[in-house]
């Protein structure tokens, strides 16, 4: 992240949620009328049908596109981390912003199946935010700087973009935002990450618990949470989703955290997180209750919980796929396919 | 289907049974061995890592490959057709198979997606089987004829295969078959297949229980349910399915009619259907059971319901992106990532 990023106040930010475009319904009408002009029985590619749908919907075509995907994974550090809360030091969040440099890692692989353009957003992995066991993540003006930089970061012209992250001890984050958000206990919202022994879960718990405590003054509305128990990379990807809805770009969300970022959104503006769909499934404990608490059910459950955007980028195949048979597909009139004999 | 196909009797498509290969247990643990050194938490690519690692398996390689996928669709008519099982009319069956040649039908979007080859195997569409609730659909002749049509439609070469079907009135054949494999009430069996009303599908369940009442005496073994109550479609996929043990290229399997094929030979030979996966959770009720039944997971669950192998062809972006992952990601070692830190 670049220190002359220009911060954005949050006031600027709440003025912004009040400018977010609604639907483009005529564009979605024409969709599902084609839809049922296709050589099928209706319904019947179920959610391929949704998808395309959706898509014209929030891109404001009746044929929508998938030709230019973009993943975006935010990359951040996190001075929780030196309290043992992943099973991997530090380090590696800087070693996997090299590794996805040199396209070894999975959302490189999963990029390249999906012919998606991949953007990595190294956010000064040299200053890890404040511990939130012992404080807040950020200042307001630091988080309204990281928000800016999501916002900067989407572009005109892509079809849909995937939202990921990267970043040693970011599930913590994540499970704190969330303990805030939607209340309940901190087990309920803390999972094992990269792949915790139960020890470190339990040690972990105790960390996301003290967070909220310490943090109680300070967790006065959706943002201020942001700011005291997220993290860069999770701002980046609120400023990301409101950017995206402006530019009338559809968004995969990724995996918990991701998901945890854009109920920030969610809790900010109802109907803010209509243009985005999530992903996934992932297999971390807390994720399924997430996605309930945003009304969203989840494209693929495979079991994953990579994060990096990995399951965001395989998501876009569905996208691509839905597209083609939107557009590609013969009418009956076109293919002179009988339709029903019997009606309902 | 050629007239001239030779038909393989049943003794010797039993005789095959025994000579069906296992799996390539090295070749598995090679790729297992190759996940755990990949740049990723162990396990977190979920299905993934377990799809790489059954291609390897059952394509005998470590590095498994999925540069030529091909999707075969079976189709043919059946004679209960004529008694309102289907929301469409019989000619629909002739009429899809030229929406196919001509490249209008959604599988023929989804297999330029997924750049997979598509073929099409139209089995005497002019000689629909017998009404199987007046007597059997087959003679057995015949189903040996089908079956060895299917056992010569698996080329070498390919990497995995999409199995699907297209068949005014095959879904009612198919809850027959299911019916009388598994047991239960003709209602647990039958669904709406391409959109029946409730009367119409009222009708279809009577139907299917008088199929298996008139049929009783034929339905001694599996290859009998099948040419009793099963379609020249349904034997194709039996065949095809032992085709490809031998040939070593997986398959996906694809909704209900492509899976209560499969279960033919589920119940023919234990582990039969090892090299198969169900690649998506067909919208038709009674397709959770039937996967329950082969012990199977499918892999998406997208509320289809269309046939003609699209959702098995959908998943083919799926082993791709799996095979991706595994053969291209870098290693902990080529990436100078480091280890976790700490251990269960």
């Amino acid at each position: 992240m670049s220190p002359n990023q220009p911060p954005v106040s949050f006031d600027e930010i709440r003025a912004l949620l009040k400018e977010l475009p609604g639907p483009d319904e005529a564009a979605a009408d024409l969709a599902l009328a084609r839809q049922e002009q296709l050589t099928k029985p209706s319904g019947s590619l179920g959610r391929l049908e949704e998808i395309a749908v959706w898509l014209a919907r929030w891109q404001g075509r009746a044929s929508p596109g998938m030709e230019r995907p973009r993943t975006a994974v935010f990359v951040a550090n996190h001075g929780i981390a030196a309290k043992g809360v992943s099973a991997y030091p530090q380090e590696v969040t800087q070693q996997m912003v090299q590794n996805f440099v040199h396209g070894g890692a999975a959302v490189n692989q999963l990029c390249s199946v999906a012919d998606a353009d991949l953007r990595v957003y190294e956010m000064a992995l040299e200053k890890p935010t404040g511990d939130i066991s012992e404080g807040p993540a950020m200042l307001e003006d630091d988080c309204a700087r990281a928000i800016a930089y999501g916002l900067m970061a989407v572009e005109e012209g892509f079809d849909a973009m995937a939202l990921g992250e990267m970043g040693i001890g970011n599930t913590t984050a994540a499970s704190a935002v969330c303990l805030a958000l939607f209340g309940g206990a901190a087990d309920d919202w803390v999972g094992r990450g990269t792949g915790l022994d139960d020890a470190g879960l339990k040690r972990k718990t105790a960390l996301v618990e003290q967070a909220v405590a310490v943090n109680r003054d300070r967790l006065s509305d959706p943002l201020s949470i942001l700011c005291a128990l997220g993290g860069q990379e999770l701002a980046a990807i609120v400023g990301a989703i409101l950017a995206a809805r402006l530019a009338r770009t559809p968004i995969l969300l990724d995996g918990f955290v991701s998901t945890a970022a854009a109920a920030i959104v969610h809790k900010l503006v109802p109907g803010g997180l209509d243009h985005c769909l999530v992903a996934h499934r992932s297999a971390e404990h807390a994720h399924g209750r997430l996605v309930e608490e945003l009304g969203k059910v989840p494209l693929l459950d495979l079991d994953m919980r990579l994060g990096e955007g990995s399951g965001a980028t395989l998501a876009f195949l569905l996208l691509k796929a839905a597209v083609a048979c939107h557009n590609g597909m013969a009418t009956f009139d076109q293919a002179a396919v009988s339709r029903r004999s019997r009606d309902n």
